[in-house]
C-alpha cells in the first residue's frame, strides 16, 4: 500500500527512489559502487535515518560485489574503507554508524574467503531490512491505539515509508490506522529547506490514499492554537540516553507549541535510533548544510546572494517535551538503558 | 539609506517597487488607474498595512485624474466606487480600509467642484504618506534604546521599508541603530509562503548595510533556544482594543517561543494599526490565500497536484505574548483606547 523505498536490483545493486525528485517525477536509480552509494546518502538521494542505515549496508554489498574474488585480508581492508566512507556522509544519525559497526563486526567474526564473508554480508544487510521493516509495523501497532477514528495528526519532515525500509515510523500508526478503516487525516508541515513534507510525506500518503492537508511550517501554530490537531508524531534522527532527540529543524517549535497547547506529542524510532553513548542533546553533532538550500529553490534565488544563511538540518528537542516514545518495544519512556 | 518603496510618477501616477520579482530584480511600476491599484495590492506588487494603505489612498488619485473634469457628483460617485473596489483587495489590514475611509470623509467635507475636491485628495495622499513616514521615524527612536550595541533583533516577514512610506515598522529601530553607529545583527526568518523575509527583508537590509542572515522560519527555535537572539521585533497588520494583533502566519509560534525562553517580543507599528472596533483577535478576519502558493515555488510544483493546502495569510498573537507595542507614539500597552 506503502511505497517501497529500497530493494536489491536483479544486478545485486542497491535499487532506491530518487527522492530529489519527488513529486515531478518517480525515479528508481540503482546503486552499483560504494560511491555511487555514499553521494546517494550525501546528496539526499536516500535520506531518513532508517533507511540511510539500510542503504549504507546494502550498498557495501553492492559495492564490493567485485572484491569477494580477491583474498580475504584485501576484502577486509576494502570493507573497512568503505564503511568509513559511507559513515563520512552525514554526522548526526546514529542509524548510519550503527548499521556499518554490525555489518564490519558480522565480517570478521566470519571465517573463511572473501567469497563467503561477502556472502555473509548479503545476509546481513537484507536481515537489516528485513528487521526494520518488522520494526516500522511493530512501532505501527504500538502507535496504533493512539489513532482514534476521525483523529487528525500534525507531523513534519518524513518520518513515513520513503525514509525507511518499512510504512515508516511517524506514518506507521497512520498507515495501520487507515488500513484498519479508521478516518485519520494528516496536517503535513512542508518542512523547510529541503521541503520533505511536501515532496515526500504529501507524495507517500496520497498515493497511499491517505487525505493529508499541506501547510508552511509557520501554520502550524494556528492549527494547534485552534485545536485542529489531536496528537503529534515525528522521527528521530538520534536519541540521547536520557531521551533528549534530534530530529528535521522545526521539530523543536513544534514541540514547544504542542506543549503550550496540551497537545500529545510522540516520538517514533526503533529503538536502534537511542544511542547509549550519547549522555544528552548538548552531546548531538549538528549537521550545518550549506546556504544554498536556503537561498535558492529549485535553482532559483529566492534571496540575495550577499546574505548569509542559518542553516542546522536538525535541532534537538528536550526529552521533557515529549509525551512517550514509539519504539518496536511499544511506548517507552526515558532514561534509557546504557546512559549514565 | 533604504529603499523608497511608493512614490508618485512625474506624470501624476503611482510609483512602486513591484515586491514580485524582488530580489532578482528591482523594478518600478506606473500605477494609472485603479484597477491598477487594487491589482497591485491584490497579487502582493505592493503588501505590507502601513503601504497597501498608502498605495489605496494614492491610488485613488491617480486613478480619479480624469474625473476631475466631471461634476462633482459624478466624481463623488466615481470616488466610492474606487473606494469599495480598493477595500476589497485584502480583508485583513485595517490600515487599508482607514486610508480610504479618511480619503471618503475628506472628499464629502471638501465643498466645491471636482477638480477642487481632487486636489483636496492630492493633498490628503501625500499626507498620508508624509505621516506614515514620519510615523516610522517615531518607532524608530521609540524602539532604538530597545537596540544597543552588538544586538542580535530576529524579525519575521518584512515590516521594512518596503511595508511602508518610509524606514518601516519592525525594522526603524533596526535602520536608527545602524545609522547611529551600533553593531546590530539580523536574523531573517524567510516566511513561507511567500518568502518576504528572504526576498524582501534580506535585500533591503543588505541594500542598506545591516548585516543579517536568514533562516528558514523552523530554525528560529534552534536560536531561541541557543540564547541568540535579544529580542524579537514583528509587524502589525491589525491591531485589535485588547491588544489582540494578526500578523504574517508564522508569527504566532515565534511569539510563544519568545515567551518560553524569556526573550522580548515586540510589535511595531504605527496606531492606525489599532482598530477599536475590533475587540479581540477572535474578531479579525483572517484571509486565506490560494493553496497554490504552498504548493508551488517559483512555477514550480513541489507537491504532489491532488494534495490540499492550509494556508492562511496571517495569525492572531494574543496581547499577553506581547512585551510592548512600539507605536509612533512610545512603548504602549493594551487595552488601546475605545475598546469596550
Amino acid at each position: 500500500m506503502s511505497v517501497q523505498a529500497i530493494s536489491w536490483s536483479p544486478g545485486g545493486a542497491v535499487r532506491i527512489v530518487d527522492q530529489r525528485v519527488l513529486p515531478e517525477a518517480l525515479v528508481h536509480r540503482d546503486l552499483e559502487t560504494i560511491d555511487d552509494a555514499a553521494t546517494a546518502i550525501r546528496t539526499l538521494q536516500v535520506r531518513g535515518a532508517p533507511l540511510i542505515g539500510i542503504a549504507a549496508a546494502m550498498g557495501l554489498v553492492a559495492g564490493l560485489r567485485d572484491a569477494r574474488r580477491s583474498g580475504r585480508d584485501p576484502f577486509l581492508g576494502r570493507l573497512r574503507q568503505a564503511a568509513a566512507c559511507l559513515a563520512d556522509t552525514r554526522p548526526t544519525a546514529v542509524n548510519l554508524r550503527w548499521a556499518l559497526a554490525r555489518m564490519l563486526d558480522v565480517a570478521e567474526r566470519t571465517p573463511g574467503e572473501a567469497a563467503v564473508v561477502w556472502e555473509r554480508l548479503r545476509v546481513e544487510a537484507t536481515a537489516i531490512w528485513e528487521e526494520d521493516r518488522a520494526m516500522c509495523r511493530r512501532i505501527g501497532e504500538a502507535g496504533l491505539p493512539l489513532v482514534p477514528d476521525g483523529a487528525n495528526v500534525l507531523t513534519h519532515c518524513n518520518a513515513g515509508a520513503l525514509a525507511t525500509g518499512g510504512i515508516g515510523t511517524a506514518l506507521a500508526p497512520i498507515y495501520l490506522a487507515h488500513e484498519a478503516g479508521r478516518r485519520v487525516h494528516v496536517f503535513v508541515d512542508e518542512t523547510r529547506p529541503v521541503l520533505q513534507g511536501a515532496r515526500l510525506t504529501a507524495w507517500e500518503l496520497t498515493e497511499a490514499g491517505v487525505p493529508c492537508t499541506l501547510l508552511a511550517d509557520g501554520a502550524a501554530g494556528t492549527l494547534l492554537r485552534d485545536a485542529r490537531v489531536d496528537l503529534v508524531f515525528v522521527g528521530a534522527d538520534r536519541i540521547a540516553a536520557n531521551g533528549d532527540f534530534a530530529n528535521k529543524v522545526g521539530t523543536y517549535p513544534l514541540a514547544v507549541l504542542a506543549r503550550h497547547h496540551g497537545v500529545p506529542f510522540y516520538c517514533c524510532a526503533p529503538s536502534s535510533t537511542v544511542d547509549p553513548a550519547t549522555a544528552d542533546g548538548e552531546a548531538i553533532p549538528i549537521e550545518a548544510r550549506p546556504a544554498d538550500e536556503v537561498k535558492s529553490i529549485a535553482g532559483r534565488a529566492i534571496a540575495p546572494s550577499a546574505v548569509a544563511a542559518f542553516n542546522p538540518a536538525f535541532d534537538v528537542t528536550p526529552a521533557r517535551y515529549v509525551t512517550a516514545f514509539i519504539t518496536e518495544r511499544g511506548l517507552v519512556h526515558p532514561p534509557f538503558g546504557g546512559g549514565p
